[in-house]
């Protein structure tokens, strides 16, 4: 979804040059940026986890608050968990914010969003406490949930991955096109064939049946009743379970040449020759150290 | 998410030798010709970008309509809504038949009858407006729907798509007969199994739900009640799940030497086919050097 | 399922050297053993195609048969083409029986026995005519369905597919093995966790319910209730969808090795040289016919 | 189907050197070592056999049993064969603990507890006899049937396979990392825009249907029914179509990189670390000759 070129993947990307270029930054202001962006330090490994549980920790709380009988028994609670998580991550908001050279930049990033997003349901959510307005609430209270995105920044190791998927970015999208036009057509054919007595009420419903069923999931809301109906839904099923080939081939071959790549990358400096292992040490045509120094 | 730009894939489909070819056309055909078919110019790109919002609003016009509460309130305005595209599609027909030189031809290309059929419908309910033959023009009303098609001359980008596709046919043929026969047996043990009683009502019918089943898409509408049912259903199941690897391994394999062959677009100049490996020095249909100089 | 080594696969199938060696038949076995076992004949090939309607006809026959509604209007019609397939298939078999030298050897072999069981249901059904017996004849009926098997034979192309699912056998067998566990396991464990009141009612039932939701078919006869019985059906599902790129990992690497086979078979006869593509017809390295007869 | 002679996989397994090392062994000990540990000899072939089916016959008793028909008439019998293999698995517990020369680092590893946990069950089910504890019982009972992990241990030829997907590990785990974060995000959505109204009624439930959709498996006990519902459970279920391309992706290309390893089995004599490449002529660990003559 995200990153980028090392080992310290996630870290670079919140810091891109322009956070942390010019003039060095007050010593405090060093410190507190080392901590919550980088990885390196002890403590800043210790953020990092901290952090990790704090987002685990609010985002169980918002599924639980939301289950009928342990939300209305624990709902006191609930309350005092929703405001330490919300002034947790308002104080590291706060924080990332001082510490970049440029907040606005920050700010205006996927995360410095994120961020934002996570806090702001419970505060908006003051303003709202009429009675009447307990649905807006409830939904505040949900969007709290979408500080999982948060977690995203813990996505490294995903490089050889997002490379094969961005290079076949365009073949997939050939794909789903090419699915689209098929669902849109057997859609309408069903709304057709078996119309609104069997459930097929509209076209719209039709294309979300001919989704179910390409897609194999099948939940049986609805289902073709009568017998040419039958017959076009087993052409969309074989026809949804052959073409689940292409864009698994499409990613397959693509990975392989991935694979490949980052196998031929390093060349021995004494022979010249490529093709080594990640973990070889040693080139093994004509055992010279790969990497001295 | 569409167009490309390499080739002039798409261009070609479109207009074969046969409709060019020979003496010139007069300057204004000529014109209408690039505005039309090709892509390269300006005019060309609005032209196509255009068409294709056309295309995709209909689209979308006529899926509304069939929607029980909006078709009937907004009425009147799908019934303009059909008749501003018809006539725009009427057109951009018309236009189509004069600028090329052999109309006949284009007409009976798979392009040439899409366009026919994405107007026709409209015209022909026209003629059928008593009451009694309401079904007759709503089923003639979905059927504008097709125009959908018309989308499929934007699909570029999917050469080796279709190459691998095609090389792989004759596999993906004795795939697709060794399920009909499955299913076809698989189905008539369960007929015999669970009888009538349970739903399997004739041997189509069980068929179908063998179908349902193999594919993993399993609506539910049919299952197996008895317990040898169930155990012949576990059967076709985990056969469904183990053999869904074949058309992938078999798409896949292809992709992946489709990909390798991909790297040498050098054509023989001597006989001028295509498809050399990257260390090929002869041409392998006629011996000719590849690279004579 | 079967075959062998070159293009004339499905006919050495019903041939191999048993059948035929020794000493010359008399000029009608002959000419017979021509037409039903070799396609290279006009002839042969008039009988192969008229032979594959035949089947797809018959078995269209009893599929009709057995729905309600139309097997009740036309038993007479479906008596008379019952009969008048079971007589051409039983003059086929004793022609098949007769030309080959060793007439036993084919009654033994798989294909004799197919042949055999296509139209003994027929005559079997005509010593049970008594009401009582409506349902063994019912059933003797749709077995005649397994006269699919019959088009068996003409499955050639699958060469490469076969060698590679034969080559994948063992490791394909592990992972069913593996999946095997796993369902008896997970079964269980729902059985104890969500009781026969939720509908897991014994442990086979809850092995079934695992098998379904494993292979990602999900029928929704049986689903899991319980907080915790969601939780484990969640991990299972997450399991069978993650897994399914077992097999199909498996049988990728293995068509993908069988493919490079293919193509390093032939070796140049002037150079030596090999890794010719199939439609190659020069060297692609010397320049030299690679089958010079 | 399972067993498999090439290198010795699984009795190394059970065997590591901490058992076996140091002075030897009593005769006796030496020779009930050989018949359950090792495979190479004709009793230990039989012991091998002759425990697979003990165990395949214990899992189908405790299966049977848990069938309300079945289990009530035939208690008795169930009674007597629970006792007969849990005798049978005792005494082979104990000789499997008196035949090594640690027997508690054999208790303490993974088929040494599953021996413990399969025999366990039977005896506290002793103590438990009250007529108020028959459901602990009845757990107890089914407890039994995680003897089938006794089977894990003849899977051999699972070498490549659990190679390949140990080094498919941290892309299978991102993957999977990926996957829940968007399960939590639409479950979430979809809680507010269905509502409990539509059997959506907590947050964990619709995290539960989104798991449901994405893998496919589509029970149907929960479906959208709102048009917005419906229209995002489509975004799911297309996403979950394309991105099982991943797992497989991964895992394919690893186990190609697997089979292209497998050639080389040849270890280094300085070092000897395996896995170099066919034409590898120093290690690529330390640098010495591979083949020095």
């Amino acid at each position: 979804m995200t990153q980028t070129t090392t080992q310290t993947t996630k870290r670079k990307l919140k810091t891109p040059k322009t956070y942390m270029q010019g003039e060095p930054l007050s010593p405090w202001r060093e410190l507190v940026y080392e901590v919550i962006f980088e990885a390196d330090t002890f403590a800043g490994k210790c953020f990092d986890v901290g952090l990790m549980i704090a987002i685990i920790g609010s985002v169980i709380a918002v599924m639980l608050d939301s289950v009928e009988t342990i939300g209305r028994v624990y709902r006191q609670w609930f309350f005092y968990i929703e405001w330490f998580f919300t002034i947790l991550f308002t104080v590291e908001y706060i924080l990332r914010l001082m510490c970049v050279r440029k907040p606005w930049l920050y700010a205006k990033s996927f995360f410095g969003l994120v961020d934002l997003l996570s806090i702001l349901p419970s505060y908006v959510a003051l303003f709202f406490t009429g009675a009447q307005s307990m649905m807006v609430i409830r939904g505040l209270r949900v969007l709290r949930i979408f500080r999982i995105f948060k977690l995203g920044e813990y996505l490294g190791e995903a490089h050889s991955l997002i490379r094969a998927m961005r290079a076949s970015r365009a073949k997939i999208a050939v794909f789903l096109y090419t699915v689209f036009i098929f669902v849109v057509i057997f859609g309408s054919a069903m709304y057709l064939i078996e119309g609104a007595e069997n459930g097929f009420t509209s076209i719209p419903k039709s294309v979300y049946w001919a989704i179910v069923t390409l897609t194999t999931v099948g939940y049986g809301d609805m289902a073709p009743h009568t017998d040419l109906g039958q017959m076009i839904a087993s052409a969309v099923m074989i026809m949804g379970y052959a073409i689940i080939a292409v864009p698994t081939g499409i990613y397959s071959a693509e990975l392989a040449r991935e694979y490949n790549r980052e196998v031929t990358n390093t060349a021995c400096r004494n022979c010249g020759e490529e093709g080594h292992d990640p973990d070889a040490v040693y080139c093994k045509y004509c055992g010279a150290l790969l990497h001295p120094e």
